[in-house]
């Protein structure tokens, strides 16, 4: 049977500040048997899709989208804090859910037309998430769609996701 | 024929400050055959040694520490820069290359006894890989080796890593 993922995110409350409450992915990183099927569960969606590229901001979209990569034979594509991505880099500035920040892709990313899913850990006001998604088209990528772990319905970050194809295994 | 991963890997100059040559690994990330070709390399020493944890050091460690882990049937340990981890951490300081830094892990991120391999994609002057050392046995984690993509030789970082089993890939 397959693990109850949900089981494996532990709530931290007031973190990384007041009035938030974190969902925390480490004791399911930790369970070999349930990091496998959370893998899995993202990929589901895309595996016949011609996914040329995995795109995901780091650091914890890295952990799920690096072996979603390697499952789909894709590309991975690391998107980035300032600084941190050595060659000339496209950049977008966006608002978090508790603060702003600016997330950068290398120009030479995704070719032209190629087709790129986006994932990440969580989707919460849906911020980084359209920020990466125009930073993709920017460099003229086609976004199939978008993978997250976690869905914090609440806060509609779909809606500012426009008709993206959008998918979450664990829904708050 | 395996890809020839050295040819994937792009030399930047004068990155992240004068007189540092950044060994960038964004295009070899992007090749589908040669990211899978170098988690298979680096996961080959470690497959039937017991591996219970691969731990890695946020953010580049996490893209090839993730699909080993999944690879061998191990949890994967995040280890992270102050204020990102939610519970609990033990924490380490120690010099990098061109700077300060701080590494922290949750306390119960790995059981005492528990085999862990440390994961990330360069060694340089070995200063990041000694302290994770550091703080797995301070949980009480038998480190059973360590794995990078990257060794920069002339740096010495092995030598910081007194008896520990120590792989690389690709050397300058």
């Amino acid at each position: 049977m397959a693990p109850d993922l949900r089981s494996y995110v532990r709530d931290i409350p007031d973190f990384p500040i007041p009035g938030i409450l974190f969902r925390d992915i480490t004791p399911l990183l930790g369970n070999a048997a349930a990091f496998r099927e959370s893998v899995e569960a993202m990929s589901r969606p895309w595996q016949d899709r011609g996914v040329d590229y995995v795109a995901a901001m780091e650091a914890r979209g890295f952990m799920f989208a690096a072996p979603m990569a390697l499952a789909m034979g894709a590309g991975f594509v690391p998107i980035r804090k300032a600084g941190k991505l050595p060659g000339p880099t496209r950049s977008v500035s966006y608002q978090l859910e508790y603060r702003d920040d600016e997330l950068h892709i290398h120009e030479d990313a995704v070719p032209r037309g190629a087709s790129v899913l986006v994932v990440d850990d969580v989707i919460a006001t849906g911020g980084t998430a359209a920020a990466v998604v125009a930073l993709i088209r920017e460099l003229g990528g086609d976004v199939v769609g978008l993978q997250f772990l976690i869905e914090l319905t609440d806060l509609g970050g779909r809606a500012l996701l426009g008709d993206c194809e959008v998918h979450s295994v664990i829904t708050y």
